[in-house]
């Protein structure tokens, strides 16, 4: 069996594209006769919710799913709903899979050893019923997980992944402003923290490097800040960034080229409402309404794609092979 | 209204017992005939393994519930389970409370801040759907959260907590083994990073401060590292301290007496296997059998409760109104 790591680079290969559509849909903004259509079929306000989170990211999916090679569902956006959007999120990897996309969930989960594996199991693996029965529940590719609580809280997800051929990313620097407060800090003998949190990355990551060359231990480094995915690309070869921050949170095509190796790959850029709801925003509301939603956030991810594809080749990085 | 950290000390107070419940059912662990009923009950294994779940923990709240002020259910141990799993968590909560007891919910989430919204928004306040209608759904007094993303992944928590008298427990220094890795690091300047973050705990939660002088911003000091706890309770006099790592993790109740101030107060320790399956290991497997599992969890709570009474009468820390 293929390593997720392989299988996300093979999706990227397939086609010709390093980007990815976040699924983090808010309720306000899913389009209206989606929105009246699950009311009317539902018996209760948070049913009504699962069944437009499932119809929307259906739509999206069928719409972007030929264009990008993975989408990342954000954990918080569903698991807010309570048990119905969990049912939400479920549907929504399965209907990902279906189709033949990568799924990332992003769930930046963390705990001590034993706890971290209930999260593996779940997630990425089977959990195991009484009378030897196993159940996948939630059977994404790859999660995010946060290494605040070092080896022992991440061991139990490389052993699933070794077992499932998944994989995890793990927080190294993230996107957002305040990032900097914990992860740059200075360390005695001058590495920051995040720079030190990449060494660990390295080292978890060294069993599970696949034939391409890379690790299912990957790393999320924000769009945000390109001088920091230029340092962590050396002390990371074979690991794949998980690029957050891309659009709407300010990270241009230029900002992400550094996350790249020279080879082409090595990073997936991700972005979530600056795809799904374009039809929100000009220029894809003028000629994509409402009730075209879908078409919108491909028109959109069209668009991501051209500018990375340009940024890498003005770098001269895109892979040979395309 | 009185702020969470009011209510918890007040609730301290009428159980006369700092010592929590955690609540991470292994279904492996729930008794037979728990689990022979709700397979009876139930048209697939994940619905009997919620109603499973929920029985057992209502079983071990009746018990418990006046013992112990408060219960910590594990979000992993419901959540690996999918949807079915989220409901039985959504039902301990709510049964939790119906009991009168406060419930902080281990969730140990961290993301940047419009989706660390939508995590506060869903576990302790309300989410908003179309049409002005809001609907909550866990509904929890306090949760965990993760330190690793800076205060913007923190203040939408805060934010959440001042309008709805929630709170939550922020890493500091986590009980596992390896949580040195990170958090021990000595950075530039002196201090370790459990002890910088430790600094912004305090700072997070100086507008938060209630009647009896803690804040509803408190933080988890893991029990199997005492030391630890004496220095952090000097940065964060103010903060009510989780305490996990009692029991099953090797932490005794000399080791957590550090975490308490002079007072009394400003800790809460946890146990979880150690106390809800009592009932598969001496002295509780001989007086009670599984079929009496709630009354081993009760006579394990008592227990903690006076070794935990005992410690801090020895270190001259029992609260004067006790």
């Amino acid at each position: 069996m293929p390593t997720a790591a392989d299988r996300l680079l093979d999706a990227v290969d397939e086609k010709k594209n390093p980007s990815v559509v976040g699924l983090d849909p808010r309720t306000e903004n899913i389009p209206e006769h989606i929105r009246t259509e699950a009311v009317s079929r539902s018996s209760e306000p948070l049913e009504a919710v699962y069944r437009a989170l499932v119809e929307f990211n259906k739509k999206i999916i069928d719409t972007v799913g030929d264009i990008v090679p993975a989408v990342k569902p954000q954990m918080a956006f569903y698991e807010q709903y309570g048990h119905w959007g969990v049912r939400a999120m479920e549907e929504t990897i399965a209907y990902g899979k279906e189709r033949g996309l990568f799924v990332i969930v992003d769930v930046k989960r963390n705990d001590i050893g034993s706890t971290a594996k209930a999260y593996a199991h779940g997630h990425l693996g089977s959990v195991e019923l009484p009378g030897d029965h196993f159940v996948t529940t939630y059977d994404a590719d790859m999660i995010t997980v946060n290494p605040y609580l070092g080896t022992d809280g991440i061991e139990p997800f490389i052993k699933v992944c070794k077992k499932h051929d998944k994989g995890i990313f793990v927080l190294a620097k993230t996107s957002n402003p305040s990032s900097g407060e914990i992860q740059d800090r200075n360390l005695q003998g001058g590495r920051t923290v995040y720079e030190e949190v990449s060494h660990l990355i390295r080292d978890w990551g060294r069993e599970l490097i696949g034939k391409r060359g890379y690790s299912s231990v990957g790393a999320v480094v924000g769009a945000t800040y390109p001088e920091v995915g230029e340092k962590l690309r050396k002390i990371m070869p074979n690991a794949i960034f998980l690029v957050p921050g891309y659009g709407a949170q300010g990270g241009t095509a230029e900002d992400v080229v550094t996350c790249f190796n020279n080879d082409g790959y090595g990073a997936v850029v991700n972005s979530s409402r600056g795809i799904i709801f374009a039809y929100q925003k000009e220029p894809y509301s003028r000629d994509h309404g409402e009730e075209h939603f879908a078409d919108a956030a491909g028109a959109a991810a069209l668009d991501m794609k051209e500018e990375i594809l340009g940024a890498l080749d003005y770098a001269n990085k895109l892979p040979d092979r395309w």
